[in-house]
């Protein structure tokens, strides 16, 4: 079993990567080789008997994915992207990353004619609002980003490759991770893990919305079993519709902050600072809030069933079981 | 006022360009400058007062699009494109013209920098089986041909571009054009045209489905008056959904047949020859059948009302009134 990550240094990648090490195997077969890309050289795993191969640049530059996928790997974990925030703010980078390497990477695979499983993480942010107040499986995606539009088109790239058997496809389309390890980010979306992880580990954290906003979430954990499962499933059984609404906990802020405080107590919610942003709340409202996922349950993909999971597996996960 | 039209050598490209001579303006001004391309020559109109210009070759060629757009049209008629069935049979041409032309185009405009109203024909193909009763406007776009995905992957570019003012985009989905004028083309969808047309001109038709086959169409006529329309709509009106399913009139073949029967009579129609054809009923089943059409309509697109006018459109447009 020869494995294919993009992506491998991102936070996701990474424990996909720490997974498959510890499990060390896929689809019922011995892990042999890993091969990890990214813009960035990834950590390479130290693993006995298997042959570990380190790939860095930029997937739309010539050649790029030829070379790549030379190795004919038998999954390929498609992580490679550039974040929503930065995809806004350069057009042209987010359009050649996001669209144009993923492309690249689909059109070596068909090209080299080995039709691998490739799995691909797509995002909740093809959908834009207005919203019904539970978004069904069959609603049509109209992203309000630049980002969203690169991962709705690369979700029907997959879908048609997929029909025309160049490769066997599942997009996955990831909700909000969270807890997010890790220091604050610049992404709107980044106060959802923050009042959580700043107060576990001492800290102050803002809160820059109401508490009434209602939004979707899967510990990075639930991430890495999305990824697992969709290399895994039985393509017949996906069928001809190859992108797919993860499931996830949909909770109100003022509800994660309630699993807070069963699980931490008042006096680590207390350094939760409410402090209004406008060019925030601007954004999330935007967003969408529940989904049905019907499809990604029926085919067996889970996730936590409420927020408290999430935070037991932040504090398992990242602060081995203790909260400051 | 001055505009380019893409895939104008086409029929919906003539018939266009015919009604932009007999009104003479377009938004309310005077067309004075006609930019006609196509992959061979489009006939040119002669036009008292309107600079008509003639250009020809691929758009996804290097600096095709730029030197085309470079007049800086005030409406751009995007048309072009190779057909469901060539781009099914060629893959890389298909995406090619398909997607890399629009996107060419569409790059052009933007780094031009003169935002346009620019208005897409889209398709139904966007839509793939299984289908509910009636396709809401929200249903999700599942493709299962490669030319409904490049119609999909250009819809989803055109919003994005819209919303980011590069241009001010309206895509049209078109259903079936029926009645299509001239000879009977290898498309799976071309008995739906032949079976009025070649009876009405004293010839043998073929119908290789059943008449309980269910599906929507528009006349050439409506065609033209959606692309009118979309070039003249309020854009603010439309909103950040840009791409918009036309309505038509959705008649099983059987009330084709009797629509005949009621206009030309019980012997025209005796020139229609059921002869079963497994091949294309099994494509014919993935099609959409009817849909709701409920924003188009309520933006102001109107279609027939009954196929019955549809085929009168065709004997006025196509026959001079007569029947043979």
């Amino acid at each position: 079993m020869r494995i294919l990550i993009t992506g491998a240094a991102g936070m996701v990648g990474r424990k996909l990567i720490a997974r498959l090490a510890k499990d060390g195997a896929l689809r019922g077969r011995k892990i042999t080789a890993l091969d990890l890309h990214d813009i960035v050289p990834p950590q390479a795993p130290v693993l006995a008997g298997v042959d570990v191969s380190i790939h860095t640049g930029d997937l739309s530059a010539p050649g790029a994915t030829a070379t790549l996928v030379a190795s004919r790997p038998d999954v390929i974990f498609h992580l490679a992207g550039i974040v929503s925030g930065e995809a806004e703010a350069n057009f042209d980078l987010g359009y050649r990353v996001n669209l144009d390497g993923t492309r690249a990477l689909f059109d070596a695979v068909r090209l080299a004619a080995f039709a691998p499983r490739l799995v691909f993480t797509s995002s909740i942010a093809v959908f834009g609002a207005p919203f019904p107040d539970v978004i069904p499986d069959e609603f049509h995606p109209t992203p309000l980003t630049s980002y969203g539009t690169q991962k709705q088109m690369s979700e029907a790239l997959l879908a048609d490759y997929t029909r025309r058997g160049f490769f066997d496809g599942v997009g996955i389309r990831l909700p909000t991770i969270c807890v997010r390890p890790g220091k604050p980010n610049k992404a709107a979306s980044s106060f959802f893990s923050g009042i959580i992880r700043e107060p576990l580990s001492g800290q102050e954290a803002i809160l820059p919305v109401p508490r009434s906003v209602l939004h979707t979430h899967a510990s990075p954990r639930s991430a890495v079993k999305f990824l697992f499962h969709a290399a895994q499933i039985d393509g017949d059984a996906v069928g001809p519709r190859r992108n797919l609404t993860m499931p996830g906990v949909a909770v109100t802020v003022g509800e994660q902050i309630e699993a807070l405080e069963r699980i931490a107590g008042a006096e680590v919610v207390k350094r939760i600072r409410e402090q209004p942003d406008e060019t925030v709340w601007a954004i999330v409202k935007g967003w969408p809030t529940r989904f049905e996922a019907r499809r990604g349950r029926e085919l067996g993909f889970a996730a936590e069933n409420s927020f408290d999971e999430i935070i037991r597996a932040h504090i398992e996960d990242e602060l081995g079981g203790k909260i400051v």
